[in-house]
């Protein structure tokens, strides 16, 4: 069956808990979707697992070629996993091991990179073909699009603008450095913070603290956006914090790159205008040059926890289609 | 006579104190040259100077195109100044202007992308695709290659990196923000450390301050240069420190765009491997996910002053033979 | 029986740990007294306690009046309580409550406005109409009497200096802030630095150690002071540090204040000239105009731990006596 | 004549380049003024000036008494000048000379004492007995009225909180101290930021730098806010963070003395709403106890320069009516 007649790609989403695998029409469409579990244990097992989700989904659809996110570092190649913070992958053939056991073209990403496309694609980024991605999980993923292309770097690990260092001798980072955006800026952010209040005993987190059973150490980010969400004057300031970091990072990604657009997408992006609105003022207060050019928007990622998926498989039929090696 | 016949292009490079013209050959030999004075006064007066570098250039020489280098902000189509510090340029269609008083194709870039250029094409930056260029001056210069390609952004502004904030309410800067990387890493961050340790009396200053005639106001960032490569251990250890705020601020660079290699212009860079040096040992240490990825290459520029004349001359020539307005 | 037959008022504190009541004499004098468990689950449950400890004590005695000193805040009419952090009341019209169960006045108070105005009776702010009192427990408590009167503000939470940022970006505090006095001043921070320098395995450390069973998580701010009376070295160290941040505040207040007196209560005062002799030191230090005005005196409180409840009784008393609702 | 049928008194401000002097009812209208520049080579001829304006006045006028306001500090009887910045006098009996030549009742107070005493009977103040008052000149003055007094401390000196710490090690201050509020919050801390920028050479500041004939050095306070009411983008960004300074300042206030309104007066006010809104926000999220409490008001001073001439006036009206010697 010719290319042609193979309309579908496969897109994968490693995370740290579960593998997520849908197949994606070339329009970006999610027709089907299975997912297993991620093992933690054994970086092979973790790809018997894509094997399985491949099987029984090209089971059913005409598959043209498979693309994987993968939180960690991937190679410039895209053939390589240099680094994986979840995973025990260590500079792992994963693409040429897969695109043997699948008999299928398969590419490897980032997933900030992959999100990046799928936004750039069918989401927030489309029409924007200059434009930077910022991923609010536990830390901060990147995903740039330069002249309607990813761009990856000389060795595949641009994008990772969460460890710009913001505050000389700040917060220490699980890259080893102190500072770094993402401590101020990420669910983590949102966590330490509210920790931090609640173990002072303080009133102000008595309705935070209920969410979570009356247990400080069982806040998430998400708990402080969910609080925020409701109107929790304490978490609507944390998450106020947060966004004037954000808006901070934006002005320097914007000296920088001068993007027409960032979209903001990731779990803490959930809390929409509380942590957009604060991050725009901060970006028009911080921009280098302000006055003398425009702002680039900010706004909300569209397609969600999706992102990562769509745009890995459309990476992947990209592949697939040209003659060439890129994408 | 027809383009083919006219090898040469006019490079000319806008500077606070003289506009420098060259006629650069397409393969970057600079065979001719004339300056004039920078009229400060008036900003027609600068256009009057260039028209009078180019008659007299031209008269000599076949000239296919015009390029000019300026410090400030040109828009996304180089036709437009948006701003420039030295000059009253505010918005002002200069490439216009000058193409038909010239008779000639023109085009304008900021001055830091035109030697980012030069030394792409024929300096420290050749073979090698993506690479950013610092231009350490009285503040910092920015130049960007992306596949091949000098990255201006969406309205032309990137690269701008001298204003990454890199000390929360730290030095003021001339951009209205605080702690910008320029403030810690340039030509005026030589002259402050240097005033500031003679303004203390220090024995240190003694050696510099007999470089100035004893006159601490007359300390300019190139007599600390002079002064650490005599050996002057104060001025050593001045250029040292700005030699590692260097390495830090690459290091963030390299998070964000991951190039291949850095090439360090500028007057400051003439203090060679006493900057450079320590500005490699900072980046080693900051860089995000060190050990798991390589180094980028950290190497002086090759062209020196002429970097941005010959890049401006090379950029239009390229514009001059594209059918399409990009170079 | 008439009010004149019936010299005595009854005194609640209400604590984190016990309900103390006692019966006061009009010059002060506590001739009865009995405690009960704080019911820390539910708030009637602390207003049965003091109905309780009432009747007890009115069984024997002739009362007038009932005062009750609270932590928290209590609103400008002294019957509502509007916020208590030990207890749950939200708002509570407790004094009205309790009126109609004890069938006496009732006025309610927060409980260092209560100590402040027993000092300022019988203790050691007698003869000076315009005092500050400082009670250094957990926290810091205040309360202000200005012409011989309780300042309770516009919404009855004046004296809540605690709260004064003294560090910007400082240690976080309940109230939601960051670097309020408190931090710095109360047993809360000598706990903070004491077990600081504890988990640094210090030498340092080892006498105030020896006083918790080697178990640093046991230690409390009474520990420090107990040590330092001792003569340790380092928690003498540690109080001058909280002397010195005490006389620092005090500057403030004068600043803002001009008291006459200060005076200084709680258990952390329990520490005398350790504490005090460095807090009249920096207060010297930093109070703008020194040498142009008079230095206001920084003295130890003088009742104890019955501050509160002689100053409740008195403040029940005097608003029985008055036609109008105001003490 | 009896005081009944002499219904003026007469109000005298001191300011540092004139002395103004006017005739005021009871009601506060302010019916005749007189100026003369203020002597500023010896203190007794600053007595005479005043002697002058009274003489004129009073022959035009029945007066009653003769208030007088003067920045500086006064002693807590009102007769007696501790110390004034402008002038040589340094407990200086200048009630008592002047009623002895003038035959008239005197009072002297502070300057902004006397301007809050004005705002409260005739201005912003009205209807308000706890409010605090905030003049904004070159430094912060401060006027406090407490149950529809004013507090003036046990010494006259009451209401300094322009020297509230705010920054420990900050900007030093005149009085001596470092961070005092009023160095980031006033027409000097206005001053010195507006300076820094210029000082640079930043574009942001040539608009300012236009309204003083390009001399940095000529900058004063008032053309930075003249330049943000205009619009001056950077010169609204400097007094939009005075205004946060603003907030932050009135948040320790409210936590000491729980007022129902902050008055704003002074030259800086007449920013309005630029200083006013920002001071607002940092305001409310700053308080101690935010959500649990009431925010008091912040509004405009309502008399501009006549509040201190109004205010003494009625103060010394009413302390010529009591028989007591308090106001």
């Amino acid at each position: 069956m010719p290319a042609a007649d193979r309309p579908f790609a496969i897109g994968i989403d490693i995370g740290g808990s579960k593998v997520a695998a849908g197949v994606v029409t070339s329009s970006g469409e999610l027709v089907d979707r299975r997912t297993l579990p991620t093992p933690t244990d054994r970086a092979d097992a973790v790809e018997g697992a894509i094997v399985r989700l491949v099987a029984d989904l090209s089971a059913d659809h005409p598959v043209t070629a498979v693309g994987i996110g993968a939180a960690g570092w991937v190679d410039e190649t895209r053939r390589i996993v240099r680094f994986s913070p979840h995973l025990a992958w260590r500079n792992e053939p994963l693409a040429d091991r897969l695109a043997a056991r699948l008999e299928l073209p398969v590419v490897i990403d980032n997933d900030a990179n992959a999100a990046a496309w799928g936004e750039y694609r069918f989401g927030a980024g489309q029409g924007c073909d200059t434009f930077a991605m910022i991923t609010l999980g536990t830390g901060i993923g990147g995903g740039l699009v330069i002249d309607g292309e990813v761009h990856r770097g000389r060795w595949g690990v641009a994008g990772e603008w969460g460890h710009l260092c913001m505050v000389p001798d700040g917060q220490i980072c699980p890259c080893g450095n102190r500072g770094c955006w993402e401590q101020y800026c990420s669910g983590e952010a949102l966590r330490r913070e509210a920790r931090a209040l609640a173990g002072t005993g303080s009133p102000m987190a008595v309705p935070l603290l209920e969410l979570v059973g009356n247990d400080p150490e069982a806040i998430r980010g998400h708990h402080v956006t969910t609080a925020a969400l409701n109107g929790d004057p304490a978490c609507l300031e944390i998450l106020c914090g947060v966004g004037e970091w954000l808006g901070r990072g934006l002005a320097g990604l914007a000296a920088i790159l001068d993007p027409a657009r960032f979209v903001i997408g990731g779990g803490v992006s959930e809390a929409g205008e509380v942590l957009l609105a604060p991050a725009r003022t901060a970006f028009a207060r911080h921009l280098t040059g302000r006055g003398f050019r425009p702002l680039a928007e900010v706004v909300a990622a569209r397609l969600g926890n999706d992102a990562g998926l769509v745009g890995a498989a459309d990476l992947a039929r990209r592949a697939a289609q040209e003659p060439s090696p890129r994408a």
